[in-house]
Formats: structure tokens, C-alpha cells, sequence
């Protein structure tokens, strides 16, 4: 075969990038819980490069773990148990949304409003006691000189809270972001220009094309999210941010500063809308093609024949569900010809069918790769769903809460995924849905396209983040991506003096006119009318 | 060398993407001039990776020929000589600028009015010539049918003029843009947010960091931009895309129906700036590392010393001058120790020096790619700025008309670019600026830091731009990375109707309880009054 000249030439540049960054040192200060696990998959790739990774945990973290052959680690006094808190901060999200059983307009409205109050009361716990992490960090002179002293080339977050850019700021180290949610929601909303009629806000399930009332509940929502960003989210941090960085500093410029922002997300799962030049689509960047089963569960796929089989799994937060809820779903999974996988913790359904396999775990991957597995039931995670598109696998969504909601509309949006609400959960629409997927090929065929275009980048998903990674650190930044409008309050963002001033110059033109003609009408007409008399 | 493991991936996953679209059709529009200059290195690349490309072309053509190796061509009957009009186009603009010799605000101001009047009344005349093409093709039965049976899979185009784009529609066929300008300036702003508040508008000279009265005149541009647009340009279209695309379609929509925008720039060159998901930057895709001078040129070169080499051209448009400039020029290159290559087919100066050699053309590339060369003095073209940022040269700016000060004010404010205007140079100012860039040393470091930023990319501009036009051929269009704002009118895409509806219910909920206190009001009081009376 002949290699194209070209190919080679990006294969040199390639690996004179790889060669001249051997060695960078990293600081990352990740956010815990599944957050960690994409961090992670980032630390390993960027540990293989030949970087020093430090990662900064809290000494109760759930996930990050103080020993790793990938990492050195600075363990923060505990915060409370932030990953408890965690657990118990979804069993009553859980609660509501199952006691809810919404049968009206009504009712839902009540229910979102009870699931919004109860998350802003966490949240603003969250956010108390990251305000009280970041005082103790940085009066802790001891790690912050060694910090300081250690000279890191860059700070690498997840900025679903702000401590990390905080961090970064107060070290004056280049920062990057392995992102998809800022305190103020969905990540663009924060750096790009976002036309409310054609991008969703956090949290409305809606897509691209809405209607003119759902266009006001978009607008509706937006407003609402920024209100909760300036009156509950803000205030936790104003002592803080005074007492660290001055008056004059707001505490969403912290992430403004961000060099790269690695989004999480590609236009393939998220709607197609404005972007800026230093955010890079990582979406999927976690996948893999599927590995060999084990021999067991090879067998029991197999054992499916040409009907297949069915995944189900709420992600590693929920492992069990209400008997009654389990009760159904393990009956309409006995209704199916199909094999089911089910990753279930809690106590055995009683009418579970012999084609039900429950487990404590199972190799999501590589089950989704699977060539036998037809449907993935999910709560829709960020995680599970992409790598569903990677694989091309269509999905049954029961979202549970945060992004959930909003990924599988956008994966319902573009004709992959039936979702169904776990409150109004029976037997029959389960199945129904069920069904649906599996003997409606559209949603098997629009997976499929998503995969096929998911997989056709110039570079791997993976790559480009440590290309942009390696780069903020071979050129201490990379400032020149950034744009002015960082700067820039939203009156002068909008033209709102030249606006005024423009109008205001018309408005004086025209008065003028009106005088002179008044006056010459008058000494015209109303001399005329003296003369007349 | 141990090759890392993901470079070879991506390898695969490159020669993977090379082998599975082998032969496409394509189909080019060109726009001829300058702009045919870098459609040819696109051509000749995607000549090479196997496609089958065939360009449409005026018989009268100056520049695209009808043979070549790498192309078959289809002729259209002549179009009133399109370049020799670009002769006589720009030589009256340039006695304009010299002629005037503003010398106060308001004279500058008069010489902008008098070449934008010329510019108008010259492309007026394009856009008829145009559209009369438009009708040609359209009419020539049998060249449609046969582009039709052809089945292309895309067609290229330059949409500097709509006419490619137009074609596009009417064969069906998706559409990828080499893309620069449209008819609305700039390209970036028929597709991609632009804030006024620090995007400069074409024309305008300005930067991304404005003052209030920069923003009024940007804001000013903006509008007169548009005016032109509506008023000037588009009529002239109007009757064509009526009697081939019916009453409801706008001139403009021809534009959006892109499925990929390959941008001839970055932001390197460009500010940082809104962007889209079908927006590809490949500034400098045509840029190649210097091959080696000619041997009598080499040899003027190495005469030079320590001093270095002073390299000056004009474009291919523009290859003489008045005298009395061109001596002005002559006498300041003879003040400087170093030696002069300088592009002048007039005729010579009397005050040449002897370290300047005139030549009737010059290896550009090879020659900024020199050691050796210390200062490019050009007229601003875009790709000679790219080259010259490339090679990081540092640049004495001569711009005379269309993107020409634009694009410098965009290296001045990165700090590689002296301009002056060639109204009012003299030996002096000339000599004094060249001396400027010559020894001061930050204008060589800023463009060699522009080099360093812009040859660092994770794929090289001119893979990216084959890679994603054998995208679209690969997934028959791009239609997922396009932005339903494409759809919208102003009117909705600013979310004026849920404003005004929202708004409205404000006010009649404010209006309702006024009025009703004011009836409880005169229901307690003035009752009260009445039983008091």
C-alpha cells in the first residue's frame, strides 16, 4: 500500500508534537463521583505521554483514590463527606419523582418545582462547603507554597464547581477545563453566544426546533437559571472571592480564564449551535471498542439466538428501586422473547423471568459492543450515552435527574431513544417501549448513523484533548483563543451605549427638523395671519 | 523510536479515511483572480487523493485554464470579460487613493465615499454579469442535463459570488465553500453570531478591542453594510432567483445551504470570535516550507550579509506605480544597507539604488522561507499575509483596496505590521518605517511567535480541508452540523415575539392590579366619603 505523502507529513507533526512536550506537569483538581471517571481516563492517556499528573482530593473522596500508579496525590482536609452526601442528596430526588406519579400538567410543575427547591437546598450545601474547602486550602500556607514551589505547567478541572479555576488563578498557572457543566448549567451557556430560540437551557428537555411556547418556557427557564446563579449560587462564594482575589473580581470570571475548554460533548449528541475557538469536542472520548465477555456471560448473550439481548443499568448511583417499580419492569421484561442483562442491587423482583440475568456489575462497554445486544435501558448519563452512540445501540431512557433528562431528548430528538417517566412506570408501557425499539428498525438504523458519524473525526476524540493539553503547556496558554467579550460587561457586549447614543443623535436630528420647520411655519404662516388682521 | 500508540491509530483511522472515498466527483465553482490561486492547491490536492474534479469556467477566463492535468473544465460562453474588468476595476481605485493625498479627517472621509461609490457602481456590474450567467446556464438545456446526469457528489465553491452556491441548489447536490468573503463581507458574518461590541466589521480597519467612538463607526459599517446588501446587491439577483427558485426564497438562503464553510483563515490570523460546527479553519493551507532560489538569486541574496533582504511586491494585479511614488520607494530602499528584491514591471526609477534588483516576478514563498529575509513590504492579499505568517516575516504594510488594510490591521495589532498609506508616503516615512521593523526587534519576534501558534494544529490546514469535503461525500452532506438559526428570521432568532408575549403578560398583570386597588380604593374610601357626607 502506498502511504499518502500527506498522512506521513501529519504523522511527523504528530510525533515532534508528542517528542516536544515529554514531561509536563499537571495539576488536576477533579470533581468526584462519575465526573472522576472520565477525569481519569484522561490522567491515564496523559500519564502514558510521560506527564506528571498531581491530582488534589479530599481525604473522604469516594472515588479518587489517595494511591494510583497514574497520579501522586494532595489530600484536602475532609469536606463533609461530600460523596455521602451525594448518595443521600439523589434517594430523595428519587423519592419525589416516584411519589409524584404526576397525572396532571399540574401535578408535573408541582413535582419539578419540589425536585428544584429540594436540589438549590444541596446544592447551596454543596457550595458551603466547597467555600470552606477553598479557605482551607488556601490558608493552609504549607501546601499552597509547595504548590506553588512545584511549578506546574497547568491546572486541569472539572468546573462543575469553580474551586479548581480558583486554584488556578491563584497559582497563575494556565488552566484547561475537561468540562460539561459550569455552576450557571449547560457549558456553552458561559462562553459562546446563545440564541434562546434554537438552544435549549439547562434542564427543559427541549431541542432545537420548539414551538412558540416552548420557546417561552426556554426564555422562562433562562431567566431562572440566571437568577439562581446571581441570588444563590454567587452569594456562597462573595466572602471568599473578597477575601482572596479583591472587590473588583466576580466569581464567573474564574472561568473565563480557562485557555481550553475540553468539551465533553460533540455535535453529534448535542444540537449544532455556536461554539468559540478554544473549546474542543471531546465527546466519547472515553469509548473503546468492546473487549471479549467473560466466558458466563458470553454464554447467556449467546443464549439469546437471533432475538438478542437487552441491557438495563441506572448507573452506579442508583443499584436499586422501589419493590413495587422493580416488580414492573421485571415483569415486562418476562413478557420478551430477548435475553435481559440487568444491573440491580436490590432485592430480587418476584416475577422476574428466567430470561432475566441480574447482576451487581456489568462491563457496560462491552456489552454495549456486543453484536447480539439490541437495547440499552438507561437513565441516561453522559457516560452510558455516548458510549450507546459509539456503539450504535438504541435506548430505552428512564432519566432520573440532572443531565439525564436533557441527554436522552437529544438522543430521542435525533431518533434514537424512547423515554418513558419512571413515576408513571407500569408493565405495559414498558414493554410497549420496549417493543417499539426493538422491532422499529428506525431507532436501531438513526444509532447506527450517529455512530457512523461520531467515528468519522480527523482525530481521535481522546487525542485532541491531550493535543490541547500538551499545547496550553508547550506555549503557557493559549490567551490568543480567547475572546474580548471575556472581558466585557453585558452592556457593552450588547451595544447598548452605541445604541443609545445612536438613537439619542437621531432623536436630537429630528427634534431639530420639527423646531426649525415649527418656527419657519410659524414666521411664515402666523406672520401672514398678523399681517392679515 | 518507539512510535506511541495512538499516533499510529490515528494513522489508520487517516489512511482508513483515505482509502474509503476513493473517486469522488467534484464539482467546482470557482471565483476567478486571486481566489483561483488557492482553489488550484485545493484542486490539485483532492487530484491527488483520487477525486475526479471538473471546473466550471468563463471562455474568457484570465487565470483558470481550460486544460490541466488535474481538472476537466466546462466553459460558459464569455462573461464581458470578468478579469479585464478586474484591471480597469482597480486601477481607478488606486488613482482615487493617490490622487486624494487626504491630509485632513473630512478629505479622508471624501476619498472613502468616492472609492466605496466605485467599488458599488463596479460591482453592480459584476452582479448583472452574473446573474445574466446564471441565466445562460440555467437556459442551456443540455449543459444542465449533462451536470445532472454527471451525479456529482459535491460541489466546491468560492462564494465570493453566489453563483456556485445557486448551482448547488438546483442540481441537488451537497455544497462545500472555500470561503472568505461572501456578498455580505466577511464570511463570519452571514453564519456565526457576531457582536458588534468587539467584532469589527469588514472595511472598517478595526481590532477586537474597541473604543466607544471605534464602535459607533462599527456599528455605523454594520448597518451600511447591510443597507448595501438589500438594497444594491441583492436586486440584482432578484429577478434570476424568482424565475428559478420562486418568490419565498431569499438570496442570501443560497449561502447557508453549505454543508462545510473551509475558512481560509484561523485565529492566528483572525480575532478570536464566534464560530459554528460547519465552520473549518484552514488559513495557510497553501502554505509550504521554501524550496531553494534560483541560483543568480541566491547568490543576490547571500550578497546581502548580516543586513539581510528586504523583499517587496505588490500582488500580480498590481505590478506597477505612478513614478513619482515609485521613485519615493526607490530612494528610501537606497538609504538602507540591506539588499532589495522588489516585484516592478514599470519603469525603473531614476533613484534606484544598486542594492535593489527589480524583477518581473518572484518565487514569494521560497523567498519569505529564506534565512536571509528580514522584512516582506506588501500590499495586504490574503495570501501573502498568510505566508508571510507562515515563514514569520515581518511585514511594511502598502494596502490598497478590498481586504487588503483589513487583513493588515489584523498583524499590526498582533504586532508584526508597520502599514502606511500610499496617498501620502514619501522616501522618508517609508525609509523610517522599514528601518522600525527592521530593528526593532519585537515586530520579527511577534510574527515568528504567529509561525510558531500557527504551525501547531492537530492536522495540517490542507489535510483538514480534503479530509472534510471527502467527509460530506462520505455522508452525502453535513445537514447535522447546520444550525436551525438558518431557518429563522430575525424576528424569531432574537425571541422578539416571546419578549413582546412576555412583556405583554407583565403588563396586564401590572394594569389588573392597579386597577383593582384602585377599585378597592374607591370601593373603602370614596364609600367611606359618601357615608361621611
Amino acid at each position: 500500500m502506498k502511504v499518502p505523502h500527506s498522512s506521513l507529513l501529519t504523522l511527523a507533526l504528530l510525533l515532534n508534537h508528542l517528542s516536544s512536550v515529554s514531561g509536563g506537569k499537571i495539576l488536576v483538581f477533579p470533581l468526584d463521583g462519575s465526573h472522576w471517571v472520565n477525569m481519569n481516563v484522561l490522567i491515564e492517556e496523559l500519564h502514558a505521554k510521560g506527564h506528571e499528573v498531581t491530582v488534589v482530593r479530599a481525604s473522604d473522596s469516594w472515588y479518587v483514590s489517595e494511591k494510583s500508579p497514574f497520579y501522586t496525590s494532595v489530600t484536602l482536609p475532609g469536606t463533609g463527606g461530600f460523596e455521602e452526601n451525594f448518595e443521600t442528596f439523589l434517594s430523595p430526588q428519587l423519592e419525589i419523582r416516584l411519589q409524584g406519579k404526576p397525572t396532571s400538567f399540574w401535578s408535573h410543575i408541582w413535582t419539578g418545582i419540589q425536585i428544584q427547591q429540594m436540589v438549590i437546598n444541596q446544592f447551596s450545601q454543596l457550595h458551603n462547603r466547597m467555600s470552606e474547602m477553598i479557605v482551607q486550602m488556601f490558608e493552609d500556607e504549607n501546601l499552597m507554597r509547595s504548590l506553588h514551589d512545584a511549578k506546574y505547567d497547568v491546572v486541569l478541572t472539572d468546573p462543575g464547581i469553580g474551586v479548581g479555576a480558583m486554584l488556578a488563578r491563584r497559582l497563575q498557572v494556565p488552566l484547561v477545563f475537561n468540562v460539561r457543566w459550569t455552576i450557571q448549567g449547560e457549558a456553552h451557556f458561559l462562553i459562546a453566544p446563545s440564541p434562546l430560540a434554537y438552544i435549549p437551557f439547562t434542564a427543559t428537555e427541549l431541542t432545537d426546533s420548539m414551538t412558540f411556547p416552548q420557546r417561552i418556557k426556554n426564555v422562562l427557564s433562562y431567566v431562572l437559571g440566571m437568577y439562581t446563579l446571581s441570588y444563590i449560587t454567587e452569594p456562597h462564594y462573595k466572602p471568599v472571592v473578597l477575601r482572596y482575589f479583591g472587590p473588583d473580581v466576580d466569581y464567573s470570571t474564574f472561568f473565563l480564564d480557562a485557555d481550553i475548554w475540553l468539551m465533553r460533548n460533540d455535535f453529534i449528541f448535542e444540537f449544532p449551535r455556536p461554539t468559540m475557538p478554544n473549546i474542543v469536542y471531546m465527546g466519547g472520548f472515553q469509548c473503546k471498542p468492546a473487549k471479549l465477555l467473560p466466558v458466563d456471560l458470553e454464554e447467556f448473550v449467546q443464549g439469546s439466538g437471533d432475538h438478542g439481548v437487552i441491557m438495563m443499568t441506572l448507573g452506579t448511583l442508583v443499584g436499586k428501586l422501589p419493590q413495587d417499580v422493580a416488580e414492573e419492569i421485571a415483569a415486562a421484561f418476562a413478557q420478551l422473547p430477548q435475553k435481559v442483562i440487568w444491573r440491580y442491587i436490590g432485592e430480587r423482583p418476584a416475577g422476574l423471568g428466567n430470561n432475566t440475568l441480574l447482576v451487581n456489575w456489568l462491563p457496560q462497554n462491552d456489552l454495549l459492543g456486543h453484536p447480539k445486544t439490541r437495547v440499552f435501558v438507561t437513565h441516561g448519563g453522559t457516560n452510558g450515552v455516548q458510549e450507546a452512540i459509539y456503539h450504535g445501540v438504541p435506548i430505552v431512557g428512564l432519566p432520573l435527574f440532572f443531565d439525564q433528562p436533557d441527554n436522552l431528548s437529544r438522543i430521542r430528538a435525533k431518533g434514537g431513544a424512547v423515554i418513558l417517566d419512571i413515576a408513571t412506570l407500569d408493565r405495559h408501557i414498558f414493554a410497549d417501549s420496549l417493543m417499539t425499539v426493538l422491532y422499529n428498525s428506525s431507532y436501531r438504523e438513526s444509532m447506527q448513523t450517529l455512530s457512523r458519524l461520531h467515528r468519522d473525526q480527523p482525530m481521535k476524540p481522546l487525542d485532541q484533548a491531550v493535543f490541547w493539553i500538551e499545547y496550553v503547556i508547550r506555549h503557557k496558554g493559549a490567551r490568543h483563543l480567547q475572546t474580548q467579550s471575556n472581558k466585557m460587561s453585558w452592556f457593552v457586549y450588547n451595544s447598548v451605549d452605541v445604541i443609545a447614543a445612536l438613537l439619542t443623535v437621531v432623536l436630537v436630528i429630528i427634534f431639530t427638523c420639527i423646531s426649525i420647520v415649527r418656527l419657519l411655519w410659524r414666521m411664515i404662516f402666523v406672520g401672514r395671519k398678523v399681517k392679515h388682521e
